[in-house]
C-alpha cells in the first residue's frame, strides 16, 4: 500500500531537523550496517547541534557493529520527533511498526520502493545507500563531521554497495567515501569487520554448503542446500547464513544461482540470483514469490526432494523457454 | 640489489615520454591487474597522442582480463624505448629479464621496494596502485581518457586495493574513482570479473582445502593444506590458487593464518597472513624467508608432516613469546 508523504528536498529537510527536537530515530528489522550507520551519524549529528536523539531498532544490534553503536552511547530520552532511517516500509519497523506506525514524522531513504508511510519523505532514489544522503544532510547543516560519525556513515556506504563493488555506486559515492577518508576513519579496519570476519561456525557451514552443491543444465544452474540440520551441526546463529545466495552466482559460467535454506520441518526459503539473459523474479513469480531481476525468493513447502524439484522444473522451464528463444532469433 | 636510477618527477616524467616514442612496455610476471591496467592504459595514451606503443608480458594473459587486453588490439612494433610498469624488480620480469634488464630507459611504479634498476624511475609510494600514477600521467600529459583506457586504470586499482578495501587507499584514490566512474566504465561489471567468478574448479578446490582446516593455540592459529593431488583432483589452473592464502585469515579470531602450498613432492611454499601483535615477516625469517609485517612466505622442504611441524612450532613459538611479554606488561 502506498501513502501520501509530504516529500522534502534537501533545503525543506533540514528546516524541519532544526525546528524540531527529541528525536527518536528508528531502524528497520535485521539492521544492516546502512540503517545503523545512517541512524548513529544522524543522531550523533543531531545532538552536535545541541538537540537530543536515540535510535531503537527492534532486533537486538550485532555485535560487529559495536565500533559505533557501543562507542556512541546514547540514552534514551523522552522523544518527541519519531524518524525513521532507511526504511522502505513500515512494516520493516518489526514489532516497532504498532507502537510508532502512525507516529512517524519523517522518514530518510534511498529506496525507490518506499511505500510513502511517513507524514514527510526525504528520498534520494540515486543515493547507494541512505548514509549518502545523511552525509549530505549533515554537511548541508555545517555539523562538523567527527570521525565517529565518519565511521558511521562509511559503514553504511561501504555495506550497502558490497564494498563499492555494486552497480548502485556513482562517481558521487566515491567522492563521498574520498572525504569520510579525510575525517580520520580506519576503513581498512572497518573493511575487515564487514567482509572479510567469518565466524568458525560458518566456516563450518560453507565446507558443508559446499558438499551439496549441484551443477545442472550444462553448468548454467547451481543449486546449494542449507538444512537445519547443518545449520545446527555447524554452530551457525541465524546471521551467519547471510550471504549464503550470492555464493551460488559467484562460479564462473553460472547464471542460475539457487540456494535453498530450510528453515522449518517441511518449509524452505528458496534464494535465485541470476544474470542475464534469465529474471530471477519471473521465475520466483511463477512459485508465488517475487523480487528484483537479478535477486528473488520464493517459500516453498514439502520435503526438500519435492521443493528441489519444484524450483528445478521452474529454472528448467526458463532455460527452455530461453533457448527456444535463442533458436527463433538465429 | 638496489640500483641507482635518475628520480623523475610528473613534469620530467611527462617530458620524457613526449620526447621518446616506439615504446614496449613490461608488465611483471604472473601479471596481476594493476600491472595489466597500468601498462594498457599508458600504451593506449600514448598512441592517441601519436606515439607506438605496444605491451609484452612474460607469461600468458589470463583470459579474465580479455575485456581491455584484447580489446586494446595492440599490434607489436620495432621498439626504441623499453619502460616497465608496476615492476618492483628487474627479476619479477622472468624470462624478459635477460632480453631487457639492462635496456630498461624508464619505470613507473608504486613499491617503496623498488630496487632502482631501470635508468629513470617515476615512483608515488603513496599511491595504492601504479595505476594511480597511469592516470595522473595521462591528465598530466592532456590525453583524452577514452573509456577503455578507464577501463583499464580502473581494473588496475580495484584489483590492488581488494575493491577499497585494503589500507592503502586513500582520499585520492577514491577522487580518482570517482573521475573513472563519469568515463564511462561498467565498474560493477569489471568487479564481478575481479572479485565475485570463481571457475567450478576453484570451488572444489575451497571444499578441499576447508577440509583440511586445523586450529591451533586456542583457534589464534588456522592451518590450511593445498597438495599437489588437491590442485589436479580439482582441475585447478596455478591461477584459480591465487588468494587461497588469504582465507586462511578471514575467520573470526584467527590471529595467524596459515597455508602450506604444495609445489613439488617434497616441497611446500608457505603463505602466512597476521595481524598485530604479530608479524608474519618475523616467523618466516626463522624459517629462511620473509616478507611484509601482514603477509610473508617462507619455502620449506620435507614431508608434508615435518613441513607442518616446522611451521606449528615456529608459530607456537611466536605465540609463547608473546604471551610471556604480555604477562610481563600486565
Amino acid at each position: 500500500m502506498i501513502g501520501s508523504s509530504n516529500i522534502l528536498n534537501l533545503s525543506t529537510l533540514c528546516k524541519f531537523l532544526k525546528k524540531h527536537d527529541d528525536y527518536i530515530i528508528l531502524t528497520h528489522t535485521s539492521p544492516d550496517g546502512d540503517t545503523l550507520g545512517s541512524a548513529y551519524a544522524l543522531a550523533l549529528g543531531l545532538i552536535s547541534i545541541g538537540k537530543k536523539a536515540f535510535v531503537v531498532c527492534n532486533d537486538e544490534i550485532p555485535e560487529k557493529y559495536n565500533y559505533f553503536v557501543k562507542e556512541a552511547n546514547l540514552k534514551s530520552i523522552d522523544y518527541k520527533t519519531v524518524v525513521a532511517v532507511d526504511v522502505a516500509d513500515a512494516k520493516l519497523l518489526g514489532s516497532l511498526y504498532e507502537k510508532y506506525s502512525d507516529k512517524i514524522e519523517l522518514t530518510i531513504d534511498h529506496h525507490v520502493s518506499n511505500t510513502h508511510y511517513a507524514k514527510n519523505l526525504y528520498l534520494d532514489a540515486a543515493a547507494s545507500a541512505t548514509a549518502e544522503c545523511i552525509y549530505e544532510i549533515l554537511k548541508k547543516l555545517h555539523i562538523k563531521i567527527t570521525p565517529l560519525m565518519a565511521t558511521a556513515l562509511y559503514t553504511g556506504i561501504s555495506t550497502d554497495t558490497g564494498c563499492f563493488k555494486y552497480s548502485n555506486v556513482t562517481p558521487k559515492t566515491h567522492r563521498i567515501a574520498a572525504e569520510l577518508h579525510s575525517f580520520g576513519i580506519d576503513a581498512a579496519e572497518i573493511n575487515r569487520k564487514m567482509f572479510d570476519t567469518k565466524s568458525k561456525q560458518r566456516v563450518e557451514l560453507e565446507k558443508m554448503v559446499l558438499e551439496t552443491a549441484e551443477f545442472l543444465f550444462d553448468d548454467r544452474c547451481l543449486l546449494l542446500t542449507v538444512t537445519s540440520e547443518m545449520q545446527s551441526r555447524s554452530g551457525c546463529e541465524p546471521s551467519d547464513l547471510d550471504g549464503v545466495a550470492s555464493i551460488s552466482r559467484s562460479v564462473e559460467g553460472v547464471l542460475i544461482g539457487v540456494s535453498i535454506k530450510q528453515s522449518e520441518k517441511d518449509t524452505y526459503k528458496i534464494s535465485l540470483r541470476t544474470y542475464e539473459p534469465f529474471n530471477a523474479s519471473e521465475i520466483c513469480k511463477t512459485l508465488g514469490g517475487g523480487g528484483h531481476k537479478a535477486a528473488a525468493g520464493c517459500t516453498l513447502i514439502g520435503s526438500l526432494s519435492e521443493v528441489k524439484k519444484q524450483i528445478v522444473d521452474a529454472v528448467g522451464k526458463a532455460i527452455e523457454e530461453n533457448d527456444a528463444r535463442a533458436i527463433v532469433t538465429e
